[in-house]
Protein backbone atom coordinates (compact mmCIF):
# COMPACT_ATOMS: atom_id res chain seq x y z
CA UNK A 1 0.00 0.00 0.00
CA UNK A 2 1.36 3.23 -0.97
CA UNK A 3 1.38 6.48 1.48
CA UNK A 4 -0.49 9.31 1.16
CA UNK A 5 0.73 12.93 1.49
CA UNK A 6 -1.08 15.91 1.57
CA UNK A 7 -0.09 19.06 -0.54
CA UNK A 8 -1.68 22.62 -0.88
CA UNK A 9 -4.24 23.09 -3.06
CA UNK A 10 -3.39 25.90 -4.45
CA UNK A 11 0.89 26.81 -4.33
CA UNK A 12 1.36 29.99 -2.57
CA UNK A 13 4.55 30.21 -4.50
CA UNK A 14 2.96 29.50 -7.68
CA UNK A 15 4.45 26.17 -8.08
CA UNK A 16 8.09 27.10 -7.14
CA UNK A 17 8.38 24.17 -4.86
CA UNK A 18 9.21 25.76 -2.27
CA UNK A 19 6.27 24.37 0.33
CA UNK A 20 7.16 21.38 2.45
CA UNK A 21 5.31 19.19 0.47
CA UNK A 22 8.44 19.17 -2.05
CA UNK A 23 11.05 17.65 0.67
CA UNK A 24 8.85 14.60 1.46
CA UNK A 25 8.16 14.22 -2.68
CA UNK A 26 11.51 14.04 -3.66
CA UNK A 27 12.30 12.06 -0.73
CA UNK A 28 9.86 9.67 -2.10
CA UNK A 29 11.08 10.08 -5.70
CA UNK A 30 14.67 9.07 -3.90
CA UNK A 31 14.16 5.79 -2.86
CA UNK A 32 11.72 4.93 -5.54
CA UNK A 33 8.22 5.09 -3.55
CA UNK A 34 5.01 5.37 -5.48
CA UNK A 35 2.98 7.60 -2.80
CA UNK A 36 -0.59 8.89 -3.20
CA UNK A 37 -1.64 12.75 -2.91
CA UNK A 38 -4.37 14.74 -1.48
CA UNK A 39 -5.10 18.84 -2.07
CA UNK A 40 -5.87 20.27 1.12
CA UNK A 41 -7.54 23.33 0.56
CA UNK A 42 -6.28 26.86 3.35
CA UNK A 43 -9.50 26.39 5.06
CA UNK A 44 -9.67 22.67 5.34
CA UNK A 45 -6.32 22.71 6.44
CA UNK A 46 -7.55 24.30 10.08
CA UNK A 47 -10.13 21.96 9.94
CA UNK A 48 -10.59 19.50 12.98
CA UNK A 49 -10.28 16.45 10.18
CA UNK A 50 -7.03 17.87 9.55
CA UNK A 51 -5.65 18.99 12.55
CA UNK A 52 -6.17 15.28 13.73
CA UNK A 53 -3.28 14.36 11.25
CA UNK A 54 -1.62 17.53 11.75
CA UNK A 55 -2.29 19.51 15.59
CA UNK A 56 -0.45 23.45 13.69
CA UNK A 57 -2.49 22.75 10.83
CA UNK A 58 -0.21 22.98 8.10
CA UNK A 59 1.11 20.39 5.44
CA UNK A 60 2.86 17.93 5.02
CA UNK A 61 1.09 14.75 6.11
CA UNK A 62 1.81 11.22 5.49
CA UNK A 63 -0.77 8.76 5.99
CA UNK A 64 0.43 5.03 5.43
CA UNK A 65 -1.54 2.07 7.16
CA UNK A 66 -2.14 2.66 10.49
CA UNK A 67 1.02 5.37 10.99
CA UNK A 68 0.23 9.34 10.75
CA UNK A 69 3.06 11.78 10.31
CA UNK A 70 3.71 15.34 10.61
CA UNK A 71 6.75 17.95 10.20
CA UNK A 72 8.32 17.23 7.22
CA UNK A 73 11.60 16.63 8.53
CA UNK A 74 10.44 13.54 10.34
CA UNK A 75 8.77 12.27 7.34
CA UNK A 76 11.71 12.66 5.32
CA UNK A 77 13.76 10.49 8.34
CA UNK A 78 10.68 7.93 7.88
CA UNK A 79 11.18 7.51 3.99
CA UNK A 80 15.26 7.37 5.03
CA UNK A 81 14.58 4.87 7.71
CA UNK A 82 12.28 2.58 5.19
CA UNK A 83 14.28 2.16 2.31
CA UNK A 84 18.20 2.86 1.35
CA UNK A 85 19.92 5.72 -0.15
CA UNK A 86 19.24 8.13 2.21
CA UNK A 87 21.08 7.42 4.71
CA UNK A 88 24.28 5.80 5.42
CA UNK A 89 24.76 2.48 6.73
CA UNK A 90 27.65 3.13 8.70
CA UNK A 91 26.36 4.18 12.60
CA UNK A 92 28.60 7.10 12.99
CA UNK A 93 28.46 8.40 9.22
CA UNK A 94 24.34 8.05 9.45
CA UNK A 95 24.51 9.99 13.08
CA UNK A 96 26.23 12.85 10.92
CA UNK A 97 23.89 12.57 8.50
CA UNK A 98 20.96 13.52 10.91
CA UNK A 99 22.75 16.09 12.41
CA UNK A 100 22.74 17.34 8.61
CA UNK A 101 18.76 17.35 9.15
CA UNK A 102 18.21 19.11 12.17
CA UNK A 103 21.04 21.53 11.37
CA UNK A 104 18.79 22.56 8.11
CA UNK A 105 15.17 22.86 10.00
CA UNK A 106 16.47 24.39 13.34
CA UNK A 107 19.73 26.55 12.28
CA UNK A 108 19.79 27.44 8.24
CA UNK A 109 16.02 27.28 8.18
CA UNK A 110 14.86 29.67 10.98
CA UNK A 111 16.27 32.59 9.77
CA UNK A 112 15.09 32.18 6.23
CA UNK A 113 11.67 31.95 7.27
CA UNK A 114 12.08 35.06 9.22
CA UNK A 115 12.71 36.65 5.99
CA UNK A 116 9.31 35.61 4.47
CA UNK A 117 7.27 36.25 7.74
CA UNK A 118 8.95 39.81 7.32
CA UNK A 119 8.43 40.17 3.58
CA UNK A 120 4.63 38.69 4.50
CA UNK A 121 3.20 40.06 7.27
CA UNK A 122 5.39 43.07 8.25
CA UNK A 123 5.92 44.54 4.49
CA UNK A 124 3.17 47.37 5.69
CA UNK A 125 5.16 48.55 8.68
CA UNK A 126 7.23 51.58 9.08
CA UNK A 127 10.09 49.77 10.33
CA UNK A 128 10.24 47.18 7.46
CA UNK A 129 12.62 48.93 5.44
CA UNK A 130 15.12 49.80 8.67
CA UNK A 131 14.71 46.04 9.78
CA UNK A 132 15.27 44.01 6.20
CA UNK A 133 18.99 44.55 6.67
CA UNK A 134 19.51 42.74 10.03
CA UNK A 135 17.14 39.46 9.20
CA UNK A 136 19.43 39.48 6.16
CA UNK A 137 22.63 39.42 7.93
CA UNK A 138 21.57 37.07 9.94
CA UNK A 139 21.16 34.67 7.08
CA UNK A 140 24.54 35.64 5.87
CA UNK A 141 25.88 34.70 8.87
CA UNK A 142 24.89 31.15 8.83
CA UNK A 143 25.00 30.83 5.50
CA UNK A 144 29.00 32.33 5.24
CA UNK A 145 29.22 29.32 7.90
CA UNK A 146 27.88 26.62 5.98
CA UNK A 147 29.99 27.63 2.85
CA UNK A 148 32.88 27.41 4.90
CA UNK A 149 31.99 24.17 5.99
CA UNK A 150 30.96 23.21 2.48
CA UNK A 151 34.15 24.20 1.16
CA UNK A 152 34.82 22.23 -2.61
CA UNK A 153 32.66 19.06 -1.40
CA UNK A 154 30.14 17.87 -3.41
CA UNK A 155 27.37 17.28 -0.44
CA UNK A 156 28.05 18.18 3.21
CA UNK A 157 29.39 14.53 4.56
CA UNK A 158 30.37 12.28 2.24
CA UNK A 159 27.37 10.79 -0.23
CA UNK A 160 24.21 12.76 -0.87
CA UNK A 161 22.20 11.96 2.44
CA UNK A 162 18.49 13.27 4.11
CA UNK A 163 20.87 15.79 5.38
CA UNK A 164 21.45 17.24 1.68
CA UNK A 165 17.57 16.82 0.51
CA UNK A 166 16.38 18.96 3.74
CA UNK A 167 19.61 21.81 3.07
CA UNK A 168 18.77 21.99 -0.55
CA UNK A 169 14.91 22.36 -0.36
CA UNK A 170 15.73 25.00 2.67
CA UNK A 171 18.30 26.98 0.84
CA UNK A 172 16.00 26.98 -2.38
CA UNK A 173 13.32 29.14 0.30
CA UNK A 174 16.13 32.26 -0.70
CA UNK A 175 15.10 32.32 -4.19
CA UNK A 176 13.17 35.06 -4.38
CA UNK A 177 16.21 36.74 -2.53
CA UNK A 178 19.64 37.94 -4.13
CA UNK A 179 21.41 36.80 -0.70
CA UNK A 180 21.97 33.08 -1.76
CA UNK A 181 23.64 34.23 -5.27
CA UNK A 182 26.22 36.09 -2.54
CA UNK A 183 28.17 32.37 -1.82
CA UNK A 184 28.55 30.68 -5.26
CA UNK A 185 29.76 27.48 -3.22
CA UNK A 186 26.45 27.23 -1.98
CA UNK A 187 24.61 28.17 -5.18
CA UNK A 188 25.99 25.33 -6.87
CA UNK A 189 25.35 22.80 -3.61
CA UNK A 190 21.26 24.07 -5.03
CA UNK A 191 21.92 23.49 -8.22
CA UNK A 192 23.52 19.86 -7.70
CA UNK A 193 20.41 19.16 -5.54
CA UNK A 194 18.13 20.35 -8.23
CA UNK A 195 19.87 18.57 -10.82
CA UNK A 196 18.97 15.53 -9.32
CA UNK A 197 16.25 13.21 -11.78
CA UNK A 198 14.72 12.25 -8.02
CA UNK A 199 14.13 16.44 -7.59
CA UNK A 200 12.83 16.91 -10.94
CA UNK A 201 10.39 14.31 -10.95
CA UNK A 202 9.16 15.75 -7.80
CA UNK A 203 9.44 19.12 -8.86
CA UNK A 204 7.12 18.61 -11.79
CA UNK A 205 4.92 17.10 -9.63
CA UNK A 206 4.37 19.41 -7.45
CA UNK A 207 4.13 21.93 -10.21
CA UNK A 208 1.37 19.82 -12.37
CA UNK A 209 -1.13 20.61 -9.42
CA UNK A 210 -0.46 24.19 -9.52
CA UNK A 211 -0.58 24.07 -13.20
CA UNK A 212 -3.88 21.75 -13.42
CA UNK A 213 -5.73 24.25 -10.86
CA UNK A 214 -4.37 27.39 -13.11
CA UNK A 215 -5.50 26.71 -16.43
CA UNK A 216 -4.36 29.98 -17.88
CA UNK B 1 34.03 5.22 27.32
CA UNK B 2 32.06 8.31 28.29
CA UNK B 3 30.90 10.78 26.02
CA UNK B 4 31.75 14.30 26.43
CA UNK B 5 29.98 17.04 25.73
CA UNK B 6 30.25 20.99 25.42
CA UNK B 7 28.87 24.05 27.22
CA UNK B 8 29.10 27.53 27.86
CA UNK B 9 31.81 28.78 30.26
CA UNK B 10 29.50 31.00 31.45
CA UNK B 11 26.04 30.54 31.00
CA UNK B 12 24.18 33.75 29.38
CA UNK B 13 20.70 33.12 31.42
CA UNK B 14 22.60 33.04 34.45
CA UNK B 15 22.23 28.84 34.92
CA UNK B 16 18.68 28.83 34.41
CA UNK B 17 19.17 25.98 32.02
CA UNK B 18 17.80 27.68 28.76
CA UNK B 19 21.01 26.55 27.01
CA UNK B 20 21.33 23.49 24.83
CA UNK B 21 23.35 21.79 26.58
CA UNK B 22 20.77 21.26 28.66
CA UNK B 23 18.48 18.77 26.75
CA UNK B 24 21.58 16.72 25.73
CA UNK B 25 22.32 16.32 30.13
CA UNK B 26 18.78 15.55 30.39
CA UNK B 27 18.89 13.37 27.65
CA UNK B 28 22.28 11.61 29.18
CA UNK B 29 20.43 11.41 32.85
CA UNK B 30 17.16 9.71 31.74
CA UNK B 31 19.09 7.02 30.15
CA UNK B 32 21.44 6.91 32.84
CA UNK B 33 24.71 7.21 30.61
CA UNK B 34 27.79 8.96 32.66
CA UNK B 35 29.15 12.42 30.68
CA UNK B 36 32.27 14.47 30.50
CA UNK B 37 31.86 18.32 29.63
CA UNK B 38 34.40 20.57 28.29
CA UNK B 39 33.48 24.14 29.09
CA UNK B 40 33.73 26.81 25.88
CA UNK B 41 33.93 30.59 26.65
CA UNK B 42 32.42 32.51 23.73
CA UNK B 43 35.88 33.23 22.07
CA UNK B 44 36.76 29.57 21.78
CA UNK B 45 33.35 28.72 20.54
CA UNK B 46 34.17 30.73 17.14
CA UNK B 47 37.92 29.34 16.61
CA UNK B 48 38.91 26.65 13.99
CA UNK B 49 39.08 23.68 16.80
CA UNK B 50 35.76 24.60 17.79
CA UNK B 51 34.19 24.95 14.34
CA UNK B 52 35.81 21.52 13.53
CA UNK B 53 33.09 19.97 15.88
CA UNK B 54 30.27 22.49 15.41
CA UNK B 55 30.41 24.32 11.77
CA UNK B 56 28.09 27.36 13.82
CA UNK B 57 30.43 27.72 16.44
CA UNK B 58 28.07 26.48 19.05
CA UNK B 59 27.26 24.49 22.00
CA UNK B 60 26.33 22.10 22.27
CA UNK B 61 28.41 18.90 20.60
CA UNK B 62 28.99 15.42 21.34
CA UNK B 63 31.72 13.20 21.08
CA UNK B 64 32.20 9.60 21.67
CA UNK B 65 34.91 7.86 20.15
CA UNK B 66 35.34 8.31 16.60
CA UNK B 67 31.77 10.27 16.52
CA UNK B 68 31.76 13.97 16.93
CA UNK B 69 27.89 15.33 16.59
CA UNK B 70 26.28 18.81 16.66
CA UNK B 71 22.83 19.98 17.18
CA UNK B 72 20.67 19.16 20.08
CA UNK B 73 18.12 17.49 18.38
CA UNK B 74 20.87 14.91 16.36
CA UNK B 75 22.69 14.23 20.07
CA UNK B 76 19.62 13.85 21.66
CA UNK B 77 17.83 11.38 18.71
CA UNK B 78 21.61 9.50 18.72
CA UNK B 79 21.96 8.92 22.91
CA UNK B 80 18.04 7.66 22.49
CA UNK B 81 18.90 5.48 19.88
CA UNK B 82 21.65 3.86 21.72
CA UNK B 83 19.53 3.43 24.89
CA UNK B 84 16.09 2.67 25.86
CA UNK B 85 13.58 4.77 27.76
CA UNK B 86 13.39 8.18 25.46
CA UNK B 87 11.74 6.43 22.39
CA UNK B 88 9.22 3.99 22.09
CA UNK B 89 9.82 0.12 20.66
CA UNK B 90 6.82 0.28 18.62
CA UNK B 91 7.53 1.33 14.89
CA UNK B 92 5.02 3.50 14.67
CA UNK B 93 4.95 5.12 18.04
CA UNK B 94 8.72 5.74 17.82
CA UNK B 95 8.18 7.41 14.56
CA UNK B 96 5.57 9.96 15.91
CA UNK B 97 8.11 10.49 19.10
CA UNK B 98 10.42 11.83 16.48
CA UNK B 99 7.57 13.86 14.73
CA UNK B 100 7.25 15.53 18.16
CA UNK B 101 11.02 16.06 18.62
CA UNK B 102 11.22 17.74 15.14
CA UNK B 103 7.87 20.05 15.80
CA UNK B 104 9.84 21.12 18.98
CA UNK B 105 12.80 22.11 16.71
CA UNK B 106 11.20 23.68 13.61
CA UNK B 107 7.74 24.60 14.77
CA UNK B 108 7.88 26.07 18.31
CA UNK B 109 10.92 26.93 18.92
CA UNK B 110 11.46 29.36 15.88
CA UNK B 111 9.01 31.83 17.08
CA UNK B 112 10.12 31.28 20.95
CA UNK B 113 13.78 32.05 19.40
CA UNK B 114 12.34 34.95 17.68
CA UNK B 115 11.30 36.73 20.47
CA UNK B 116 15.17 36.24 22.10
CA UNK B 117 16.57 37.57 19.09
CA UNK B 118 14.03 40.65 19.38
CA UNK B 119 14.53 41.51 23.09
CA UNK B 120 18.57 40.60 22.67
CA UNK B 121 19.09 42.24 19.67
CA UNK B 122 16.17 44.95 18.71
CA UNK B 123 15.22 46.51 22.28
CA UNK B 124 16.89 49.53 21.20
CA UNK B 125 14.88 50.18 17.76
CA UNK B 126 12.85 52.45 17.42
CA UNK B 127 10.37 49.89 16.14
CA UNK B 128 10.70 47.15 19.20
CA UNK B 129 8.03 48.25 21.05
CA UNK B 130 5.34 47.85 18.38
CA UNK B 131 6.60 45.01 16.78
CA UNK B 132 6.77 43.00 20.32
CA UNK B 133 3.25 42.20 20.31
CA UNK B 134 3.09 40.71 16.63
CA UNK B 135 6.04 38.20 17.66
CA UNK B 136 4.38 37.21 20.81
CA UNK B 137 1.30 36.68 19.12
CA UNK B 138 2.76 34.70 16.82
CA UNK B 139 3.92 32.33 19.31
CA UNK B 140 0.63 32.33 21.01
CA UNK B 141 -0.93 30.61 17.78
CA UNK B 142 1.76 27.77 18.36
CA UNK B 143 0.85 27.80 22.01
CA UNK B 144 -2.97 27.11 21.56
CA UNK B 145 -2.77 24.66 18.83
CA UNK B 146 -0.10 22.81 21.28
CA UNK B 147 -2.29 22.86 24.16
CA UNK B 148 -5.09 22.15 22.34
CA UNK B 149 -3.50 18.45 21.49
CA UNK B 150 -2.39 18.23 24.27
CA UNK B 151 -5.41 18.47 26.03
CA UNK B 152 -5.32 16.29 29.74
CA UNK B 153 -2.61 14.00 28.86
CA UNK B 154 0.19 13.83 30.25
CA UNK B 155 2.95 13.93 27.64
CA UNK B 156 2.17 14.46 23.99
CA UNK B 157 1.82 10.81 22.48
CA UNK B 158 1.75 8.35 25.35
CA UNK B 159 4.97 7.84 27.73
CA UNK B 160 7.28 10.32 28.01
CA UNK B 161 9.60 10.69 24.97
CA UNK B 162 12.29 12.37 23.48
CA UNK B 163 9.65 14.51 22.08
CA UNK B 164 8.84 15.39 25.27
CA UNK B 165 12.05 16.35 26.93
CA UNK B 166 12.98 18.48 23.79
CA UNK B 167 9.29 20.22 23.72
CA UNK B 168 10.00 20.90 27.78
CA UNK B 169 13.54 22.43 27.56
CA UNK B 170 11.68 24.66 24.16
CA UNK B 171 8.84 25.86 26.03
CA UNK B 172 11.41 26.64 29.21
CA UNK B 173 13.04 29.34 26.94
CA UNK B 174 9.70 31.50 27.50
CA UNK B 175 10.46 31.38 31.67
CA UNK B 176 11.08 34.55 31.30
CA UNK B 177 8.64 36.09 29.56
CA UNK B 178 4.48 35.52 30.92
CA UNK B 179 3.13 34.13 27.71
CA UNK B 180 3.44 30.72 29.05
CA UNK B 181 1.33 31.11 31.73
CA UNK B 182 -1.35 32.01 29.71
CA UNK B 183 -1.43 28.30 28.86
CA UNK B 184 -2.34 26.43 32.38
CA UNK B 185 -1.74 23.03 30.37
CA UNK B 186 1.59 23.51 28.91
CA UNK B 187 2.65 25.19 32.70
CA UNK B 188 1.32 22.35 34.35
CA UNK B 189 3.31 20.04 31.42
CA UNK B 190 6.69 22.05 32.04
CA UNK B 191 6.25 21.46 35.16
CA UNK B 192 5.90 17.79 34.90
CA UNK B 193 8.98 17.57 32.52
CA UNK B 194 10.79 19.85 35.68
CA UNK B 195 9.87 17.51 38.43
CA UNK B 196 11.55 14.07 36.64
CA UNK B 197 14.67 12.97 38.77
CA UNK B 198 16.37 13.08 35.79
CA UNK B 199 15.55 16.80 34.49
CA UNK B 200 16.63 17.91 38.17
CA UNK B 201 20.27 16.21 38.35
CA UNK B 202 20.76 17.83 34.76
CA UNK B 203 19.81 21.08 36.23
CA UNK B 204 21.77 21.21 38.72
CA UNK B 205 24.72 19.95 36.97
CA UNK B 206 24.22 22.59 34.42
CA UNK B 207 23.93 25.34 37.61
CA UNK B 208 26.97 24.17 39.37
CA UNK B 209 28.76 25.10 36.63
CA UNK B 210 27.32 29.16 36.39
CA UNK B 211 27.81 29.29 40.37
CA UNK B 212 31.54 27.79 40.32
CA UNK B 213 32.09 30.30 37.77
CA UNK B 214 30.35 33.49 39.77
CA UNK B 215 31.69 32.83 43.49
CA UNK B 216 29.38 35.44 45.28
Amino acid sequence: MNPTITAFERSPDRGKGQARDMRVRWALEEVGQPYGVRLVSFSEMKEPAHRALHPFGQIPTYEEGDLALFESGAIVFHIAGRHSGLLPDDANARARAIAWMFAALSTIEPPIVDLGVAVLLERDRNWYAQRLPLVEDRIRGRLGELAERLGDADWLDGAFSAGDLLMVTVLRRLNGSAILQEYPVLSAYVARGEARPAFRRAFDAQLAVFTAASPD
